[in-house]
């Protein structure tokens, strides 16, 4: 892995397999991140800004400076068809990032939505135009375009390494990221999981306790747990 | 009252009167806090997960250990018909210790809602299902089933007491905790509140204002209040 | 400007022009804020308690205690048609200073809604009554009428320093406060940026880049950027 | 347990027994902690307002309202020696309640400190006269005396609940509650796993693991814990 | 008073009497903030680098951009004997602005201190050298210097309005601004205050209690207070 | 690198350059983040239990359980002279997962610090030792020992990505990465910048300006700053 730098776009980057993606994008971030065996998550201060905010795709990472967004212009030339831009920040800035006109220019370009752990605003327009945004505030302030970050270095965005060709995946319950080479085994364990659930959601709606679904009662037993009348 | 113990599930418990818990799900929470004296609020960090959640009920409490849910499981057991769940933790803990299979399980078994102090995760689920929940946090993290906790014990959620049996209420406004045994008295006292509210509401709607039908003015004047022109 | 003092009402404020304020109302926060230049913007903590609340008027100011809402009511008096409450609080409380019978009251003397540096309560009311809040927290708790604080003095609300007769905005992207004497001028100020959106808009639209619409190319190569196959 | 109700003052109260409460005092905040099965802790963001500040005794508690410290003016008079007072809130409030005059107050009183889920100020006089605070913040802002609160009932305080003549004990690692009846209990246990640490101390600085003292090896590797060179 | 600009630097200011700022020196930050009728002070999150910072001097104001301390160096120049240094931010930044380099230039230009709503760095240093520095937080990442703000402007620090000249007084419970016009005003309060607390303390230390010496039982009793054996 | 996994413990590493480490450690954290290019900064929430406190070391990574502090046993193992315990946690938890005892066991097998991404205890004893260690929080809640983590492999704490064997160092100033690879490169670079430093700290002190030694003039200028009298 190549180390963060300051000052470089790579414009080669390898992407998950679409196939795999596309079978991901059909999972919640919460049955994702059980499938990966719990890794990967973002800090949950990352939020959809509107509730039926929802994004799969692939990263193009960005590292911004603090009130800066000039980065996010040279990602959008990197974007392809199915991309998620994923924007870390070099130190907490919660400005306005990102609105209407680059959420415009992102669609133009292939993205399915951005990743942001900073601020953006425009979020009436950003749902109006069904733009999936997961950032950590709603700011209006703007940003200027100053100083050098850089386009498709790994990243860490909200506590989770990103590295370019990821696949993301944002729900209401928060952005989950699986690592490409991952992308179709997580996939497949997605898959597996859900099906594993439908069983058991029959059980619990006849009134079955998990107690019983899962031989719990012995354990507590065990641990000591007393039942007092 | 017994101590906050480790270890321990009481399965009888007293719960506060059917019909005044009846009376009292047709006020809001503004509305019951302030008629029991302004006592028994939790802090409002507590937040519904969908907007137009709404629940009153009877408490099973529960006392969590950090990133572990196993007694919500032993809880479940515990739930009779109307009852809501009030989960407190032994520390500040946001990750997702519920979601949409427990949450059936739970209303399976007769519970209405869940107070939490902690995160929760299939939140478009639990909306969809209207399964009244206030977390404070939605978190996509999963927890493990390995330390013990209690159920049924007095427990101190979001910075109020709660104790099993007693009435927990929450809507947007937050959630308060109304004792078992003042259930009644708290009805009415809400009753009275909302039918004296009615009659305010229609001055104002007039324009009248509160320095008026407070009769504020002579103890402005008298702390000093100046009029500038 | 006079100082901010404790104990004083001022009647007689000078409000922004009805027109500038009017064409004002056309444009959202994030636009007027960079009309203005980039100031006048209050921190983001403050949020519209629903989605869709908006309001632009002239601030009648008040400055609160700390769990008192008594000024609120002696503002009342002083709002005229058109006029936006804007509430600072001498420090940090998040009570509910505020709720349905004052924003009754409220909208009965003119008001067309209300900015405050503390919590509310019913917001369930305020939202079917489309009276726009911006408020830092949601809280059931109640307020104390007993301690003099000011109305129509100059205030510093979430960090921007309001004077009586400025023009507030506040949407889903926050709030920004225009003195009065430049109202006409941010106007038209966001009269032209916006025209000058538009066609940035149809060329984002169309796939054209920010790095070639602004010029970016050259500045970005001599500050170092490098692209890497 | 009587409720908590506001504008009363319980002028008996039951302390806890005093050689239990000097035999506490030789421990701890961890250890005492420890000792009482893990339950009992104040949230951590109570902090002393300097560091060495430490405290052990009786709890005169008391219910604050927001902004207004008179009722820990009626508090002083309920306190006897080896006191400490506890100071809740109504709600959340950081303003300086406490400083160096109500600290000579309470001193002369026969108080050996204060624990308040507010702020104080003063902290250098504080310091200087060696009078143990832990505290929710440090604030210069004062506050009024205005409304009424209670003396002596049990409160909430950073989330744990205590009762009037509760053992409370705060250093550096944070603040805990001893109910009055477990306070010899709990002092011996302190006892018996201090005895027990010191043993273990040796061991570690001797070298060894707590893999090896503690005989983790089997269950970690019955978990599937793997060693990869 | 002028608007907030940005891209101005104001340099004829109006400084406070220099014999007031030397009475209002001999003050703590709590005393002038009662001496002024509790208005002017900033918020509490802005703490002292070391716990025996304090300074006292007129405002040389700024204006920064985040993560961006340029306007630093062009206030450097402006700096007279006595002056204390007052950067606000545009937004909430949290970057290192501000480290040992820059205090020595501060130093020799004649500043006593600084006050910044935003991080510093080289806070062992500072301490060494006993410059003050009042923060929002500490920390190590640097700035840069490519966007314009402006200096002895009126700004908004941490919540509180500060023109140029005005008195600004930091210690360890906060930082308080006196409008440079009631600075002598101010002064003389606040010795008024000190010498009528002399008084209380002694009684105090007596044992007499506030609810005799300021007549306290009466309200009190009218209010309701019930005292229950 | 390999991929962040759950289970496993990696026992042979590739430190930094022993040589480079002792130069590394001859700086502070603001120095080496600069002369890193402003990579590599953990969030400045990370703060030392001590403020003398002071670390440089190679780091033994350590993935932890919220709560649960079972690996930092297993870690204990893998520690060689010259380390630094860098623990990261799959969720934000602020339990005391490490105290005296620990530190004891961590110094007697070479260790030399600790960052944690969580909260800590015994903080008198580990000044007393003077054992450094940064945490998020000081909080007496003890952890259980449960649930896997894994030991040496990379990690991501506090933002920051962390891999084994790569340098960590820690002041008051926070705390910062060095990849293994980079550490000479970049304690050279250090060593340059602090001479740099010194000449200009020189001229600083003989009342030169920034504004000249950096030849800060005609860039302002060009910008648009305008000195107003």
């Amino acid at each position: 892995m190549e180390h963060t730098e300051i000052g470089v776009v790579h414009t080669s980057i390898t992407r998950a397999d679409p196939a795999a993606v596309e079978a991901l994008s059909a999972y919640g971030v919460a049955t994702v991140h059980e499938a990966m065996g719990r890794v990967g998550l973002m800090r949950p201060y990352l939020r959809p800004v509107y509730p039926t905010a929802r994004v799969c795709g692939t990263a193009v990472t960005v590292l911004l400076q603090p009130g800066d967004n000039w980065m996010l212009h040279v990602a959008a030339e990197q974007i392809q068809d199915g991309d998620v831009v994923v924007a870390a920040c070099t130190t907490e800035s919660e400005d306005g990032f990102f609105g209407e006109l680059l959420a415009t220019s992102f669609r133009a370009r292939g993205a399915r939505g951005l990743i942001i752990d900073g601020g953006v605003r425009d979020v009436a327009d950003l749902e109006r135009m069904d733009f999936p945004v997961f950032s950590r505030a709603v700011n209006a302030k703007g940003t200027v375009k100053a100083t050098l970050g850089s386009v498709n270095v790994p990243v860490v965005c909200a506590n989770a390494l990103v590295r370019p060709g990821d696949v993301v995946i944002g729900d209401i319950d928060g952005v989950v990221v699986v690592p490409r080479e991952r992308a179709a085994e997580v996939a497949e364990a997605s898959r597996a999981r859900e099906a594993n659930e439908e069983a058991k959601r029959a059980q619990f709606r006849a009134g079955e306790l998990g107690l019983d679904m899962y031989d719990m009662r012995g354990p507590l037993a065990e641990l000591g747990l007393r039942y007092v009348d």
